[in-house]
């Protein structure tokens, strides 16, 4: 690999408190990771491949550290519910029809492809319970060209027929998934237990014990709904806390772990995130549809609990985390204004940040582009939503996230190579 | 004028609980007005005009109650503050560049070009205290086929230089624009003081005149933030509330009166807005942005308020009403959540019919297919949205409202009359 420029308007979060900006600048790569940004290409660089998008905003992609592939034709419908009802009444059907490959195979790469339109190169997904179905979403993500971590989901009880698991089988059937990935790089597994309503004591033990033999991170769902609580607690009536639930199986940050929502959380919870493989993924768009409530991610930042922001559809009804960024920042006033005047609203910068290099972090070193990162970026072109003239490049960050849509992102790159959206949609030969 | 009917998949709500819907049929109209939705053309009207958009959606066009145009190029912009910082800093200073005609000129222009292509067909407008400009928006509202109101700012103490008004000159230039616009039918004058800390006794005295004078109707502001509330007791200590000033000058009620936001209500305050002639206009997107709280909607409907939706731009980040709607059941659930549990969240009929019909009412009969009504629609082709197949007419309006774009908006009709959102780029000759 030789070296590599991409050219434009930079701008990049490397803290949550700290924007940098570089107007018509060069971001330098060796091939592999950013050596450094410049005002003008370095004449030891002589000769060096440049991507030249002068004029355009040049921006770390997205992670979208939480979502459902399965639900995607779910997308906008059935929000009239709360979340138990609502997996009864859409979201469990939904998925059963993933048992079918042919049926997989056409929402997988739909949702695969408008997920990389709107940006996201680091994406952590749910899929169904179908082994299958699951690898073959893996396989249209690997071909995507962006990163990805995606788990079959276990659950054993309390869910539909047809859903229902037996217990080793389910476990057998993750191990295998596991293997066939074990040297993958840019498409990994992540062990996926639903949450704890749904999963027997033996399968969250045996999920433990695949996590400590292999490594895996896992992902599931957290403290969303007082019902769901509620529901945890009569399961666990001698249980200190759903995340102690979680811990006591091995499965809450023992490997890197993705917690979904965090919106009702106790103190000791909140200690417990705070140790250091936790994430948690802010969905504010599900967290609103459903009813759940309003993280409080002042606090979290103020903890320094890590975040992202996950678009968690189709509780979410969108895939965009450009948009999920606008409902992160305006759920954030609203529980200052409505909950909890403590907690001060979350500014653009935090949130740009979180929707980059914090959610990023799961995923190593991309989402911003400091030395050493990847170098992965979207391109925006964004003159048209500046009819009267273009401000500065802070500014033309904040419209075209309040503002923009899929259209405005020309170019994606992984590692510096392109990525295009409609390879999603290619079948193999 | 002859008869007219448009063919699609009809739908539309005729009261807050009551969703109508007509899969493949007719709406027929003598040419002024509604006569009925048929599955097939009576032989009666044998050689009718027929507009046929088989397969499409077609649903009332929106109602926007509350949207200030010269803010149009902020959209996106400062919402890192709160609304009296954010009024200094950003919107005083770009309302001050409509005193240039050749500034309004561009962005009124776009202004109502995009607010037509997102199927807004009816609008109440904040202009700025500049007359001249204001008189050309409107000029561009009216040539842009849809309906709307437009007021011209008053404002004569509490703003900047160069937009402090002259209290006498400020009532005698609103009392021209209202003859100049006298006999006009689509777009309607309307009184626009800004809100009480910018208006003097004098002004709110005159403007309250005019309202008898002329019977025109009234927009301003209404509790929206608590400082806001906190100025309003300082400049009035003596005022049992915030509303009982607009009343005690002949501002609310008295004419038809529109009063955006309305967050922070007394129950006093709720009384006097049961009065027939007011009219609330929530603003989800900018009661967020803002930080300055969720509207209780649901008690303005338990009480019978009438209340329609507004983008509020550039407080709001949107000018579609459909975003807007989204975010009005969103704010719902998350008041229930946060704030009050007694508050159940709205649902997406009771928002549509706000967003056609409930603020459709203050321009008379549109907003529904009702007979009587005017035969005023957007046509909207969802295909797109469907990759796994149409699902029934009602969950197709969710995925609309949920994921639809202005590009889903293939035609719209006031009057039966098509209307065409580049219209407004036209200049004249």
């Amino acid at each position: 690999m030789g070296f590599k420029a991409v050219r434009g308007d930079v701008i990049h979060a490397v803290s949550k408190d700290e924007l940098r900006i570089h107007p018509d600048s060069y971001i330098v790569s060796d091939g592999g990771s950013i050596i450094g940004i410049f005002r003008e290409i370095p004449e030891s660089f002589g000769g060096i491949e440049m991507i030249d998008h002068e004029g355009c905003l040049v921006m770390p992609g997205f992670t979208d550290l939480h979502t459902h592939g399965p639900q995607y034709a779910n997308l906008g419908l059935g929000l009239d519910m709360e979340l138990l009802s609502w997996l009864e009444a859409r979201t469990f059907p939904e998925e059963m029809r993933f048992a079918d490959m042919d049926y997989a195979d056409r929402i997988y790469r739909l949702f695969v492809r408008d997920m990389v339109r709107e940006g996201t190169l680091n994406a952590v997904v749910f899929g169904t319970v179908f082994t299958e179905s699951t690898i073959h979403l893996m396989e249209i993500l690997e071909s995507s060209g962006i990163r990805a971590y995606a788990g079959k989901v276990n659950m054993d009880r309390n869910t539909v027929k047809g859903m229902t698991e037996d217990t080793d089988r389910s476990l057998a059937a993750t191990e295998e998934l596991i293997r066939r990935f074990e040297g993958s790089d840019r498409v990994r597994p992540i062990l996926t237990p639903r949450f704890i309503p749904t999963c027997s004591d033996h399968l969250l033990e045996g999920l433990g014990r695949l996590a400590k033999r292999y490594g895996t991170p896992v992902q599931s769902h957290l403290n969303e709904t007082l019902s769901e609580i509620e529901w945890v607690k009569e399961l666990y009536p001698d249980s200190g806390s759903y995340a102690g639930i979680y811990g006591s199986f091995g499965l809450f940050g023992q490997t890197p772990t993705i917690m979904a929502h965090c919106i009702h959380n106790s103190e000791g919870e909140l200690r417990m995130m705070k140790s250091e493989n936790f994430f948690a993924a802010h969905c504010p768009d599900s967290n609103s549809n459903l009813a759940s409530g309003i993280m409080p991610l002042r606090k979290f930042l103020d903890l320094g609990i890590k975040v992202g922001i996950g678009s968690d559809i189709s509780g979410g009804d969108t895939l965009s985390i450009r948009q999920c960024m606008v409902s992160a920042i305006k759920c954030s006033k609203l529980k200052h204004a409505e909950a909890d005047r403590k907690l001060l609203p979350v500014t653009l910068t935090e949130v740009f940040y979180l929707a980059t290099k914090g959610g990023g972090e799961f995923f190593g070193k991309t989402g911003s582009f400091e030395e050493g990162f990847e170098l992965d970026c979207i391109v925006v072109d964004d003159r048209e939503l500046h009819p009267a003239g273009l401000p500065g490049v802070e500014e033309r960050l904040e419209k075209y996230i309040y503002c923009g849509t899929w259209k405005n992102i020309i170019a994606r790159y992984v590692r510096g190579n392109p990525v295009d959206p409609e390879k999603a949609m290619e079948t193999r030969a």
